[in-house]
């Protein structure tokens, strides 16, 4: 008999059909003559309700249908009597597949630390939460895509083993074949051209350096791909594997460049809002009791844009007394940039137009010469949740930026190139997916939002 | 004045309305008192034509405006009088944002190999070919996920770094962030207690095995991301570093597994014909004069399914010369599985339960304990283009498969831990990207079908 999603069978009226389930005991709970099952199969944040008359049963099966196990029902489409649901299934038959020892079966009916569901990550998205979020996950790359193809943009996958250090943003995991006992050295230096690739390899820090090569022939590109930092922070903030989105796209300037991020943010917001609403007021209601109060704060309101000096202005006169003290020319921390979105403006906020020093060498310089076109968006809760630029289009000064900060100009050649051959005004930033999951599930752990997280002295599963 | 997409203005019978254009001079030709420009911004294959009253541009200007060079054109749109397009431009204004110098710019009006272009893969994007491959991966990618979306599959982000080398299947390339200088060794061996995470680490070569733990939970998932091989390998089907779609789902077994490579494969190839057809005719003419015959082949017929063993059988009795004999228990070679394709059936094939010895570990035994669930989708010009498998669920078969090929179970625990507590039928299979890439622009080459190639000795750009 052809199984139906759990999905399905919840939205039908077709009462008295004989309907077939596959899924997870989630709970079983024992009555007189009676056993009533919760079944899950991950279709849906809801379980169906299996109604099993126990004396038509042999017990000692019956035994075996337990919190975990994987069982096939058939049986009758039913109005519900109890709350909760409004259909259930009155079981003919169960087939199992597999049991669940409850001895040593980890995930037993009541509630589990996240910091323990952490540690069996196998298992997690057994779970309400993380059925939850692994949905929410796919919805939002599924809406990453669809923006992106419905405007006509190209994604582009880029490497990910890459022989340069460009953007420099930290530390960097190396890539080799050598045999780590038998390190060749020549004059004190690791001799790379034993090496796979004849060259120092790492793992890839952002592919927006391949995006705008890209950009630069097709218009408009992004990225979605993992990249990595060998950052060693224990935090709830970071990863050393996680997912980027990186648009770029030519003959855009940054005022285009923060029109589109405002309307890819509201996009994705508004398409988690219309496509997961089981599974965002499950969350809402466990872990974040304004998550979607403040997902539709963000789609409901226009982002309010000022530069970086305008902000440093509004901190320096607010009174409140930061952790940080903010001064002109360093780096806004997370308790500055919630102060504004949060307290200030009670809106989200695009800074622009940062001191070069804190900024990458590929953003475009302002007439000043002290500010290049760098964009930061600023949410609630979060933070920097987007970080873009208009990038550096004269050759002439990108080469110059490029030999101040000593960079190995031999080793972009390629990357050089694109200013010396038809360059273009161009302008991208990045979405890190691990902070957008953060905001859309109202999770406070980074490694809550990706499935199999990477950390420092943690890659299991 | 707002640029529009050459895409667009092509379709469009606005004569006389002003456009403005931006995009990359393709060529240049010149007549007397005027200069013919073909525009191309890579929304599509076609360029536009402007035409320029050289008498009414500074003539020192014009100079500058060559191939490869970038510009902002403006003028109205006309009927054309030549062949080939529909409407040109007769250009109004003309800005140049970059220009590229003819001595050393390196893509000139003529042709050139495809070799060539390897060399200089950060420009190619700018070239018709590629241009055409880039889009149609572009088509191919959003194809996977949008047919994967539709049937209510989660996609999941199985982890790149990872501390397992389970597939076994072959070399692994090592990540770490130790010193290469100074590496840890104790009794003989490295000591990665000092490393990043803790232990050994490498570039993933499957999503698989998270996969399945990730279906044991959500029913319907799929993959999609960057996977790894670190062999040797200077062919034109190898890549170090290529995307693999890996879809696992609950309670299917190998004719359902199956059913949905075959709907998938012909899904995609479908949305190539209808969704790329410039491109394509593009590549046919130029490439593979067959090719959207291939491509129509393959929606227009059932795939032929048969055993591994039928099929060696058949190729026994074919009377054909290999060059590789066939023999049950080794095998097949492209060559064999070209002739069952392209020779006798002259469809689609899709082989069956192959001798364990030649597949994973993880394939479901046959009662004959000969042969697995393995299925193999043949394709012609390609051979294989998919490999999956129903996947054992028996705790204690899957345990003693492990322990027979000596692999180390203590590290696949929690693989393991799958079928010990609530275990179900499976199965699922793997797509290449850049194999389906070969296949549907008739390309040869592999390193011609990824935007950045990793292959031995070279990780440039």
């Amino acid at each position: 008999m052809l199984r139906k999603k759990i999905k399905d069978i919840l939205n039908s009226t077709e009462y008295g059909s004989l309907v077939c389930i596959k899924g997870w005991v989630r709970s079983k709970r024992d009555s007189k003559n009676v056993a009533f099952l919760a079944i899950n199969d991950g279709s849906i944040i809801h379980n169906i309700q299996a109604v099993v008359d126990t004396p038509n049963f042999p017990e000692d099966y019956l035994k075996d249908v337990q919190t975990g196990a994987c069982v096939c029902i058939t049986g009758s489409l039913v109005q519900s009597q109890g709350k909760g649901q409004s259909v259930e299934i009155q079981a003919k038959t169960i087939e199992i597949y597999g049991t669940a020892d409850p001895e040593t079966f980890p995930l037993q009916k009541k509630g589990h630390s996240l910091e323990f569901l952490r540690e069996i990550a196998h298992l997690r998205p057994r779970t309400n939460t993380f059925g939850a979020i692994l949905r929410m996950r796919h919805a939002m790359a599924f809406a990453v895509h669809k923006f992106f193809n419905d405007k006509g943009f190209v994604y582009v996958h880029t490497p990910i083993i890459t022989g340069a250090d460009c953007e420099g943003a930290g530390e960097m995991f190396r890539v080799t074949t050598m045999d780590l006992k038998k390190i060749p050295v020549a004059d004190g230096q690791v001799d790379f051209s034993k090496d796979f690739f004849g060259k120092e390899t790492s793992l890839t820090v952002s592919g927006q350096l391949n995006g705008e090569l890209a950009a630069m022939a097709l218009g408009e590109v992004y990225t979605f791909g993992p990249t990595f930092r060998a950052e060693n922070s224990n935090t709830s903030r970071h990863l050393a594997e996680f997912w980027m989105i990186e648009p770029e796209v030519a003959f855009n300037e940054l005022e285009d460049n923060m029109n589109l991020a405002e309307e890819f943010l509201k996009y994705l917001v508004k398409y988690a809002l219309e496509n997961c609403k089981d599974d965002l007021e499950f969350l809402n209601n466990l872990y974040d009791k304004e998550l979607i109060q403040k997902l539709n704060f963000v789609v409901d309101n226009n982002f309010i844009r000022l530069t970086y000096t305008e902000g440093v202005e509004i901190l320096k006169q607010s009174g409140h007394k930061f952790e940080y003290k903010v001064e002109w020319g360093t780096d806004l921390q997370s308790e500055h940039e919630r102060y504004l979105v949060e307290k200030h403006f009670k809106k989200p906020v695009i800074l622009t137009n940062y001191p070069k020093e804190i900024k990458a060498f590929y953003m475009k310089q302002d007439a000043d010469g002290k500010t290049v076109r760098a964009m930061d968006v600023l949410f609630p809760g979060i933070g920097e949740i987007i970080g873009g630029s208009q990038r550096e289009e004269s050759y002439e000064k990108l080469l110059n930026r490029v030999r101040e900060l000593k960079m190995n100009e031999k080793e972009l050649w390629w990357y050089l190139d694109t200013r010396k051959f038809g360059t273009a005004p161009h302008a991208g930033f990045g979405l890190g997916f691990e902070r957008l999951m953060l905001f859309v599930t109202g999770m406070s752990n980074i490694r809550d939002v990706i499935p199999f997280p990477r950390t420092p002295q943690n890659a299991e599963f």
